[in-house]
């Protein structure tokens, strides 16, 4: 139990991992928005497996909030952070402002195609573009030899893959399994804001789409599939169901038949809360 | 005089410059589009007084042209290209393929705001864009610690600064001064394109643009120097002018008196060619 670093700045940053890759370490960066759970705990340990040093970034990026979504409310939390994160041995956190990651007259703005149509993008259209933006930031400041992002956000990992490559960013990109309640509920650092009826219900999104993809599997239509998924989520107390879509699990393109990878994905809404969820089918 | 060797693939390219920065040499990024002439090759030996080893790229971009542009018939001439290039000694040529550039699935662009608004932009609209996106690219790849682009494209220059700084890019990006013909025609790729009278009108371009300065030094209005510098440019043989347009220097925004530092910048055409040229005011 090693109490990790913080710096604040890119230019720390820089220096810091200057001072490893002298010792030739290879270097792995774990992007977050802090808050962090044991979903983020397991992405530090499978990046140590590739990595001898390890910094952990903890923004909230406003830039990939819409006016309305909970850019204020988002659980700021970087003390407990540090505690958790020198459990797990992070060499370093890299914790910057709003202002050293949009300087004044910030201008440049980064989108991705492909894998970002559609499903979140229907429905948080600003998203993928803020994400791709901090995320190129975050990968330029670094550089580091292997990022991993988590597969809760499986589009949001596509995008990010999709981004690194287009760029010849020399990162590989990495896609941690996602680690999950009890009770099957993918960790999220938006469950907290869960009412005590709200995470019983929350719960049964992973029963669901683990019912589904059984249902594909035994021959259900891609249709029947994505239909009878969402009458089971809105009968089992959601408010809403944003989407529930099997899709290509390389490109999210819309596919008719299950003869070749796929993944379902889902987003839904409970009380003030939007979850997502997916697994591969 | 030495012959550049000529790499096509980014890894080549990050495999030489790898082996250069063993050697703690500082490494130049000359940016180029082919079709070389002196005011390159003045970006090359301004490039050499800050570094000790130089790169010149040579990439005719497609997305920084419309569909109506001049793509197809952009000149290409590698061989010669070498040949100039070993005259003053540059290192290594980068000369990738499109499909290098923009591998398959490609679907990411990056967007700069601020001094791209207007003047180029408001008759070229998707230029800035296939330029931010293919600069970023060249500047990831080859990860220089300079690089300079010609103040012939002034706007481009401080698109690209914006970008740089934006991305928190760790390289110091550079601005040649203009190389003008004996009659003050900017030096510029596509000047080849002029026929005889043609190019004989195009050299007047620049005097009425110093003719211009003179008067609004000794006073004239903004509004005044525009007007008049249009009617010359018109009287003078041009088939049109896209803009005249002083401007603040570093940001481009339009100023009312000039107390602070401001730029000229001028496009005109000329049968089927389009010349650009500006100068500090």
């Amino acid at each position: 139990m090693k109490t990790p670093g913080i710096v604040s700045t890119i230019s720390e940053l820089r220096g810091q991992i200057a001072q490893w890759r002298e010792g030739h370490e290879l270097v792995g960066l774990v992007p977050t928005m802090g808050a962090l759970h044991e979903g983020h705990l397991s992405l530090v340990r499978e990046t140590q497996k590739h990595c001898q040093k390890l910094v952990v970034s903890i923004f909230v990026n406003p830039a990939q909030f819409a006016p309305h979504e909970d850019f204020d409310r988002y659980p700021r939390s970087l003390e407990s952070d540090a505690d958790k994160l020198s459990t797990v041995g992070a060499d370093l956190i890299f914790a910057p402002s709003v202002a050293e990651m949009y300087p004044a007259g910030f201008a440049t703005s980064i989108e991705v195609g492909g894998p970002s149509r559609g499903l979140e993008t229907d429905f948080r259209p600003h998203f993928f573009g803020g994400v791709a933006t901090v995320v190129a930031k975050l990968l330029i400041a670094a550089l580091p030899d292997y990022a991993i992002f988590g597969e809760k956000d499986y589009q949001q990992l596509l995008v990010i893959r999709r981004l690194t490559h287009d760029l010849g960013l020399p990162i590989e990109i990495g896609g941690g399994a996602i680690v999950r309640e009890a009770d099957g509920l993918a960790m999220s650092s938006r469950n907290a804001y869960l009412k005590p009826d709200e995470r019983r219900i929350a719960g049964t999104l992973n029963v669901i789409l683990k019912d589904t993809t059984a249902k594909l599997r035994s021959g259900a239509t891609i249709a029947t599939a994505e239909s009878g998924a969402t009458a089971a989520l809105i009968a089992a107390g959601f408010k809403s169901v944003d989407y529930v879509a099997v899709r290509d699990a390389s490109t999210l393109e819309r596919i008719e038949r299950l003869d070749s990878p796929a993944r379902i994905l889902a987003a839904v809404k409970i009380g003030g809360t939007r979850l997502i969820d997916n697994m591969a089918v």
